[in-house]
C-alpha cells in the first residue's frame, strides 16, 4: 500500500477501504507515513468528507493505535458524558460524582480548556493537590474502588489522534465532521465505556455557533457512537449565554459545590439533572427517566453526590478542605464590578464574549503552553431575566490586576444586552437525539 | 502572516492575495513553512484551483525564489520551446540548432525523461562526453558565443518549484492545471527568455490523454505566459503514435542527425519545421510564417543546422565523431524484430505502450535514482499507413539481453493495430493557440 494512492483516492472523492484507513492511521502512529502526506490526506478528507462507514473505521483505527482500557472487572454499565464545550460549562464535576454515587460507574477522561471554552482538568486543578494525571492502573483501580475517576487522557489513549490533531491544528483541517467525531469518540471508547451521553452545544459560546451545524454534529456523533457499539443519548443545548453564574476555574468549582449542596442556579441544576438522569438511565437499564431524574435530584438534595465528590478529591490527592469551605479555593486579588448601563431587564450576556474575556483574564490559554490562573474569572451577579436598576452591579470581574480588570470590564460590558420587557424564556434543551429521543 | 490562515482561505475557495502567495513560496524556499503545511496547501489548491492572476503570482514568486538569468547582453529576442512530453519526441535537438543557426538565440534548459516519455538531457548524454550540467556563467557565455546552449536546470533556477514538486509527487497533487503551469513556466522564465513556443501534446503517449484536457492545459499555459510578459505561440499536437521512427536515447539522436542532414521521417520533419518556424517568426519579428518555414527547410537541407549542432556538441564536451558517424553512437547488443501479425496496413502503434516498453528496456527510469541505458529502444521499421505482408519485420527492439528483448517484443506487439484498409490520415497539428493563431 502507498500513501500517495490513498491520498489520491480521497482527493478524487472515493470512499476508502477499511484496510486503507487502518494503514494510514497506523502510519500516523508509527511514523511510517510522514506528516506531509498525512496533512495532504487530511485536507482531502476535509474537502471530500467521509462516509459513516469510513468514519467508524477511522475511529476504530485510532482506538487501536493505543490502549483500550479494560474495565470488564468493574461490574455494571460504564457511562461517561462528553460536552462539545461551552462557557461556564461545569456539569462534569456535578454529574460524575452524582451518577457514581447512585451506582453507575463513571470512568471520565477529560480535556483542558480550548479556545474560549473551559476544560474540566483546569477546573479540577484549582483544588490544591488534585492529580489529574493518573496511570491507567491507578485509574482502573479507582473506578473499581469508588465508581469514578476524573483524569486527563494518558499518552496510551489514541496516540494516532494526538498526532493527527496536532497536524490538523496547523493545517486548517480541524472543522471537519468526520475528523471531529472520530477524534472525540476514539478517546471516549478507549476509556473503556459502554454508554455515552453527549451534550452538543450551540450558540455564540459554542464551537458550533449555528444550530444547523450543531445538529449535524450531534447526528454524526450519535450515528458514529452507535456504529461503534456504544449506547448513546444526546442533548442539543443552548450555549448563547454562560451556563450558571460562574466562569473561571475556582469560581466554577465553587458553584459546583453549591449545586452538590442542593443549591445553585436553575439552568445549571436543570441541565445537570437531565444529563445525570440520562447517564443513570443508560447505566441502570431498568429505571424510567422520571425515576432517574428523581434519584439525581435526591442525590443533590441529600448530599450523596457531594460526599462522592469529596471521596474523589481525596483519592486524587486534592485538598478536601477546599470543598468543605469553598472560600479557601484560590481567589484573585482584584475585584471590579460592571454596572447595569440602564434600568431594565438583563436580556442576555453573549457567551462567546464572556468566555473570551475570561481567557484574557488568565482563565484559559492563548497558546497550548500557557498556564491558567485558577482564581480569575467572571461572576454574573444578575442573570438573564433579572430586573435591575441603572448603576446596579450586575457582573463581578475577578482579576489579577486593576489593568486586567479594566480590560475585562470593557469586554464584558460589550457582552451585555438589556431590554425594557422581560426577555422570553429560552429553552435550554433544544433537542434530544439517540436513545434520549424515546 | 500565518500559513494556517492561507491554507484555510484556499480551503474555503478564496482567491489568495499576491502577498499570501509570495509568502508561502518564500516559506517553501527558506524552510520557514514546514512541508506538512505546504502539502495541505497544495491539496487545497488542487481541489479549489487558482485564478489566472493567482497562478501568475505563484509563477513569479517561484521565479524569484532563485536566479533569473540575465541574457540582456545577448542581442536579439531569446526564444525557447517547451513540449509537455511524448514518445519519440526529439524535436528540441533539431530545432534549437536550426533556429540558432538562423540568428535567433535559443537558451534551452531541459529536463530528463519522466514516466514513459523521454527527456532531452538523457538523449544528449548518449553522446559521449556531452555535459548537460553547465554553470550559469558557462551557459550565458555559450548563448552569447554560439546563440544556443542545451543544458539542464541548475540548482539556482526556481528552487521553490523543486521543493513543491517533490512534495506534489508524493501527495497526489501533481495533476493541477495552475500548479503544472506555474512549474513549467517559472523554469522557462528563469532561463532568461523573451518568447516561448509550446508544444502541448495529447493522446495515449502524452500526459494529457484526452484532447479536452490538453486543450485546457494549452489555454492555461498560453494565458499564463502572456500574463508573465512572454510572447507565446502554442501548438496542440497529436501524440497517439510515437513521433518519428525512433524511441530511445541514442536511437533518437541518430534520427535527429538524419533530419539535420535533410532526411528523416515526414511527421518528425513537419513538426520540427513548424515549431522552428514559430520560434524564428517570434524571434525575428519581421518575417512571415511562410518565410520562416522556408528558412527552416533551407537550414535542414543545406546543413546549416547540422553545423550548429556540431558546434554545440563540441562546445559542451561531446564527441562530434558520433554526430559525423551516428553508427558510433551507443548501441544495444541484442536486436529482435517484431513481425506483422497479418497482411494489411499498419493502422497505429499505441504511443503509451511503446513508451512504457522503451522504459522497461532501460531507456527511461522507474525511479528518479535509476540510470538510463543510451543504446536501448524501439525502432519502427514500418510506420502507420504502410502496407505490410504477414510475417514481415515491422518493429526492431534494441535490448541489453534476449530476455529483455522478449519482454519488449510482447509489450510492443500489443501496441500494434492493423487494418484492411489504409488508415485515414491523421492530422499532426490539432490546433494553434496564442500568437500561432494569427
Amino acid at each position: 500500500m502507498r500513501a500517495v494512492d490513498i491520498i489520491r483516492a480521497k482527493r478524487d472523492g472515493s470512499a476508502l477501504t477499511h484496510d486503507q484507513i487502518t494503514w494510514m492511521v497506523r502510519g500516523a502512529s508509527d511514523g511510517s507515513v510522514p506528516p506531509y502526506q498525512l496533512s495532504a490526506w487530511l485536507m482531502a478528507v476535509w474537502l471530500r468528507g467521509m462516509s459513516p462507514e469510513e468514519t467508524a473505521w477511522l475511529t476504530d483505527a485510532m482506538v487501536r493505535s493505543g490502549v483500550r482500557v479494560d474495565l470488564s472487572g468493574v461490574p455494571g454499565v460504564k457511562v461517561d458524558k462528553h460536552s462539545t464545550g461551552g462557557v461556564g460549562d461545569k456539569t462534569s464535576l456535578i454529574i460524575a460524582p452524582v451518577v457514581a454515587a447512585l451506582g453507575v460507574p463513571v470512568p471520565m477522561m477529560s480535556g483542558r480548556g480550548l479556545g474560549h471554552t473551559g476544560g474540566t482538568l483546569d477546573k479540577l486543578e484549582s483544588i490544591r493537590g488534585f492529580r489529574t494525571r493518573l496511570t491507567l492502573d491507578e485509574y482502573r483501580q479507582q473506578v473499581a474502588d469508588l465508581g469514578c475517576a476524573l483524569i486527563g487522557q494518558t499518552d496510551e489513549v489514541a496516540p494516532a489522534d494526538r498526532t493527527l490533531y496536532a497536524l490538523r491544528d496547523v493545517t486548517a483541517t480541524v472543522e471537519s465532521l468526520p475528523l471531529i467525531c472520530a477524534s472525540i469518540l476514539s478517546k471516549k471508547i478507549a476509556e473503556g465505556i459502554d454508554a455515552l451521553v453527549l451534550d452538543v452545544k450551540t450558540g455564540s459560546g459554542a464551537f458550533m455557533v449555528r444550530e444547523d451545524d450543531a445538529r449535524a454534529l450531534a447526528d454524526a456523533l450519535v450515528g458514529l457512537a452507535e456504529r461503534s457499539g456504544l449506547r448513546v443519548a444526546a442533548l442539543l443545548t443552548q450555549m448563547d449565554v454562560p451556563l450558571g453564574r460562574m466562569v473561571g476555574n475556582a469560581l466554577e468549582v465553587r458553584e459546583c459545590v453549591e449545586v452538590l449542596r442542593g443549591g445553585g442556579p436553575a439552568d445549571l441544576v436543570d441541565l445537570s439533572v437531565e444529563l445525570a438522569a440520562l447517564m443513570l438511565w443508560l447505566g441502570k437499564g431498568r429505571v424510567s427517566m422520571a425515576e432517574s431524574r428523581d434519584a439525581v435530584r435526591g442525590a443533590l438534595a441529600d448530599g450523596t453526590g457531594l460526599a462522592m465528590f469529596r471521596r474523589i478529591v481525596e483519592r486524587q490527592g486534592g485538598d478536601v478542605g477546599m470543598i468543605d469551605d469553598p472560600a479557601t479555593l484560590p481567589q484573585a486579588p482584584v475585584r471590579a464590578d460592571v454596572l447595569a448601563p440602564c434600568a431594565g431587564y438583563v436580556a442576555r450576556y453573549d457567551a462567546g464574549m464572556v468566555g473570551r474575556a475570561a481567557v484574557q483574564l488568565g482563565a484559559g490559554r492563548a497558546k497550548a503552553e500557557d498556564t491558567v490562573d485558577p482564581g480569575v474569572g467572571v461572576e454574573l451577579l444578575a442573570t438573564p431575566g433579572d430586573r435591575v436598576d441603572a448603576g446596579m452591579p450586575i457582573i463581578r470581574i475577578h482579576a489579577n490586576s486593576a489593568a486586567d480588570a479594566d480590560l475585562a470590564r470593557e469586554a464584558v460590558g460589550a457582552a451585555i444586552s438589556m431590554s425594557d420587557m422581560p426577555p422570553p424564556p429560552r429553552p435550554l434543551i433544544l433537542d434530544r437525539l439517540g436513545l434520549a429521543r424515546e
